[in-house]
Formats: C-alpha cells, sequence, structure tokens
C-alpha cells in the first residue's frame, strides 16, 4: 500500500512519529505553516522517517521559490510547485536548487476542485508540455478523477504520481491506486479522528481491499 | 504617485512605518514568511497605515487558501491569489471571506519570467474569463511587459493593477504607470538599500519623472 497522510494540523510530534510507522509519509501545507510555524514544520518532519512532502503549491518566479525552500531543504525530501508557472525561469531554478541537495520535485499536473476545469484542464496540452520539458521526480493528480491519472500513468511510466481527494473530498481509499497512482494522500479523515494512527491503518487496510479488486 | 514597497525580508517595525510614510502600502510575501513567522508578518502589517498586501500567491482549493487567510484577516487588507485556479471551489470561496471582513481580493493576470509564456500566457482566454467571473477588486500584471497591463487597463478601467518588476527584474519606475498600472512594487532596490526610506523616497521622484513625460 502506499499512503501519505496530510498532516493539515499541528498534530503532536509523538502522533507524527506513529503516523510515520503506519504510513509511507506526511504532507504538509501552507495553512500548518501559517498556523504552527517554520521551526513546527521542521520538527514534524525530522520526527518522520518517510517521505516527507512540503506542499506550498509554490507557484512564483524562480528566486522567490527558491528562497521560500532554502529553510526545508535536507529536512523535507518532497516539494511541491504548480506546473502553471513554467519552466524558464521559474521550475528549473527550483528543480535545480531542490536536486542539488537530494531533494525531489513534484509539479501540479492537475486539480481536484470543479474550478479546475476553467484553466487548468483547458491548458492540459501546455501543461503537460511544460512536465516534459523540467521532468519532475513525480505529479500530483486528483483522486476524483481517476481517468486523468490512468491518463498520466500511460505517459509517464515511470514518474511517482501524488493522489490526494480521498475522504472528504469524495474518493475512496484505493480507486486512485487502481487507476495507477503510487501514493494516495489521506488528510481529514486521518488528523481528524480521535485515534490518527489505528485511522491510518484501517486507511491501508481499506485500499489493500479495493486494490485486490481493481476493474482490469 | 503609487507605490508598493515588496518587504521581502524581515525589516524593522521602525523602518516599515518610514517606508509607509513614503509609499502608499507595503507587500510581504512567502519567503518573508517562512523566514519570519506569521507573528512578524501581522507586526508588520500593523505598523502600516497603508495598503497591506498579502502575497502567498495562494494556488489551492477553497478550504485550503481561506485557512491560510484566516490569521490575516482584519490586519492585510489586500489578498493575491492565482487566477488559474478558477473561480468554483476555489477564488469564489477566497472571494467570500475576504471581503466578508472588507478585504480586497487581487488576481494574478500575468507573470514576468520567460517561463510566463509557457502556460500563463497560451491561456489568456481562460484566465480573463475567470477574472470576468471572480470580478476581484484588483490584478497583477508585470511592469516588464507593458502591453499587457496596456491590454488589461482598457478592458478593465476600473480594477487596480499592481504592477512588480520594477528595478532588479529590469523595468523602470513610472514605466508600468504610464501602460496604466495603478501601483507599482518595487522590493529589492528600497529593502537592499542602506537608507530604504530615502530610496522609497527617490523611487517616487523618478515615478514623477517618468509620469510626467508618458508617451501618449
Amino acid at each position: 500500500m502506499a499512503l501519505i497522510v496530510a498532516v493539515d494540523k499541528p498534530l503532536s510530534i509523538t502522533t507524527i512519529q506513529g503516523i510515520c510507522r503506519e504510513a509511507d509519509g506526511i504532507k504538509t501545507g501552507l495553512p500548518t505553516l501559517v498556523e504552527a510555524g517554520t521551526r513546527w514544520m521542521l520538527d514534524a518532519a525530522k520526527a518522520c522517517k518517510g517521505i516527507r512532502v512540503l506542499d506550498l503549491k509554490l507557484a512564483d518566479i524562480g528566486p522567490v521559490m527558491v528562497r521560500t525552500v532554502e529553510p526545508f531543504l535536507g529536512v523535507y525530501d518532497t516539494f511541491i510547485a504548480h506546473s502553471f508557472v513554467g519552466s524558464k525561469g521559474a521550475l528549473e531554478d527550483l528543480k535545480n536548487e531542490v536536486e542539488r541537495v537530494g531533494g525531489r520535485l513534484v509539479l501540479v499536473a492537475s486539480m481536484s476542485h470543479p474550478g479546475a476545469t476553467e484553466v487548468y484542464d483547458e491548458s492540459a496540452r501546455h501543461i503537460l508540455s511544460v512536465i516534459d520539458k523540467v521532468d519532475p521526480w513525480g505529479l500530483v493528480a486528483p483522486a476524483t478523477r481517476p481517468q486523468i491519472i490512468e491518463m498520466l500513468r500511460r505517459r509517464y511510466p515511470r514518474k511517482a504520481i501524488l493522489s490526494p481527494g480521498i475522504g472528504a473530498q469524495g474518493a475512496k481509499p484505493g480507486e486512485a491506486l487502481c487507476a495507477g497512482a503510487s501514493y494516495e494522500i489521506v488528510g481529514r479523515r486521518i488528523t481528524g479522528s480521535p485515534d490518527p494512527v489505528g485511522e491510518a491503518r484501517r486507511v491501508r487496510v481499506e485500499q489493500y481491499e479495493k486494490l485486490s479488486n481493481c476493474k482490469p
């Protein structure tokens, strides 16, 4: 199974250690940075043996994105940015900086909310061309739209695909894995549970059950 | 003249007060949030009588953007987000939340770096349609590309246009104003000066000189 837990609030470090024993890693984001601060973000990542994804949905010019990730390099190992900003003077700078210290870049290929159809989907051809050019380690694609995951998996057999949208947003554990995702990202269902570590374990079981019955 | 200073490092609160007497306001961003923390970001805005722009280049689903700005509402008055995430389930939620407390939304219409041509420009038609739908208070458009400012000014006579890219990125003070921008955003030239307040005053003088000689 392949589960990344979106730690969307400042859980205790002990809880994060427990989560990281059950799951493959954690992802933290901008609201938690604002609420808990850079120090907490670093402590959370240090508590986790697995994949540590910094999800600030970076979408700026190169120098600004590079300055933003600087304090996290070497502690977080995976960094999410928007393909929308393009390569030259933006993602190519970020990728060089992140990979210089052994980190990995993940680009948003598509989003899960209804507004994703207004511009992101309409620009799919240009988004894919940026992905080809930047050649990131991984992609983000929503579990709520498995046909997009299938398309990306066919096009990029060897890239990691990280898939949010499970639980609160509607997809069920295992559905994105069946479609070809490498990791499912689950947040509120786990972090909102009175027993986050046990809930992570239950999600894993559901992933396993679903994955044993993927439609061919 | 119309000048917003991009406070791109944690200057002293006294310096920020001085800058806000010379300029119309300040803009702070993600690298400074990471470096200095939410408390400093709030203190900086409280020290400023003018426009207080929070520039996190928000580009996520609605609930995440709303949670991100929550602690800043009522202290910052202007919030920058990316138009490419679309309205439904994203920018419409953010706009409602920001305007509920009298704040203003500003959408990125175009960017200044070479990579902006790879997707952002190619998607201009869809970006403009999101701007029409969301109807934000203002737009961001780069001083390095005055023809885009002119187009936006013709299309949106009453929206504020905030224009970065002056100084380090190549445009000269006043050029964006000549093209129709409402505010020029200047960062490193002012914050990197040994006398930031005096430098803000000098930028204003240059804006005035240029604006007196706009080509018709």
